[in-house]
């Protein structure tokens, strides 16, 4: 992946409905309101204003982590076949593992 | 539950409606317009922007906490046939106990 | 009361409308457009985010205290048949006395 | 009056239409399309967060002074058949005199 | 005039249509949108906040200045049967001359 | 000229259509949804609030430098029969040349 | 280009669909609701405020980058027939390569 997101935000490799369901046992339930996803994060963006006190995003978050994210205002590319989605740090809710 | 919320967000179990019955003699009116529920704290974010002055969420809240919180804007996930809601700070109304 | 408000809440036992009438001779008319309520400080926050060169929460109101309140946003929980209002700092208008 | 306001809040005792007349020769014409009042402090909140660099509302208004303010958001209440209104910081417009 | 603006408000004395086109040759079209108007500032507050860097309105504005400003928010006051206008430092636009 | 914008303002005097074609060899196309336009600065205000690390308008525009602005939000003035536009710093979108 | 963007926007010069297709093997999907494009950043405004502890726009991104940008918000211009985008920080989504 040749892409570096910009500022806060997340490049991330959803899962499959198949690969979510071997993630940790955590199943998303269909019920859910405002349904969030599986993913693997492939890039972070190292360019982050730095809340006083808080941490970078960069120290948080890291490829190959594993993460439920909201879907709402996402945006989506596609590389070899591959979907990608570009999220901001409000997207991601938790890591797993 | 191998979940970490990011940033100042919380993971909680929600208590059945006779768990809730027993804990501090609480009850939530049925009356109540925005019913919130009560629940326990399993996870809790430590990569908290900290303000200034104020306390990071985990000087606030740790895994086992019962807890009062309003239902608006949480997401629901499942592990192991078990319901999980994944909070904000805000969400939190009220610790019990 | 065996309840802990998070950050900058506060507990308040609403007067029934029989005791407001003798607190300080001040009476609320029923013609105001968004009618308060008069109630008794039960716990307050103690995890405050102190605002710059302000007063934390706690330095404000204190358990005991007789309050006005604005109804709006408050959220309604029930222990051992007396009801009790989560408020936030910003729903307090004024102590009594 | 033994009501403190919370916070950047000030307790405004409402001029009579008659009254209004004799405060400094001015008059709030009755075309005005939000018709400001005049009314006299009863109260100043001193619990206020202070500004990077501004006053406090208690060096700004203090009990005696003649205010105009905005009747936008004011809450009403009444002690011993005096009408009083709670106001924010920004509901008052100018002192008189 | 005996007001005083509270925090960042200016009184204005708007001039007449007349009077107006004797400014520094400056007309306001009649067919702007958001026709602004003339007028002479004649109090302006001193209470300020000051923001970072940034100089207090006093040091801006005084007392027989003219300006420009926008009609939108301000509030009409009446004095010895002159009117005049209670405007936020916002609704200035321009100083004249 | 005899105006001074207050704050983060500037006064620009558009520049005809045909002015335009020969600045730059720029052209803003007529499909353009909220068409932007070209104009010569004539004033800065000199009072602007300094951003923490950031420029001040007067370092970044001058009298005489040709821009392009977003025609949202300006207020029109004529004087001698020219037209000027007050805008506000954000309404320039770059300086040409 | 002759253009100095102001404070933190980028100009960018959109790529056609069929250059897009060759940058680094990304692919927009036409599926995407609301469809970003790539460009190749032109100039880039030097004037911007840093945030404590962020980067400079221009740390961020130079002339000649391919980006990811998001249409919305962005004022189009045209110069000797090409046209090119005037957008925000915030419009750029990810630098490629």
């Amino acid at each position: 992946m040749n892409l570096k997101p910009l500022d806060e935000r997340v490049i991330v490799k959803p899962l499959e409905e198949d690969e979510e369901k071997k993630v940790g046992s955590i199943i998303i339930p269909d019920t859910a309101k405002e349904r969030p996803q599986m993913g693997e994060v492939v890039a972070v963006g190292d360019d982050v204003p730095k809340k006083e006190g808080g941490k970078l995003l960069s120290q948080v978050l890291k490829a190959g982590d594993r993460v439920i994210y909201s879907k709402y205002g996402g945006t989506e590319i596609e590389q070899e076949g591959q979907k990608y989605l570009i999220l901001s740090r409000g997207d991601i809710l938790a890591k797993i593992g």
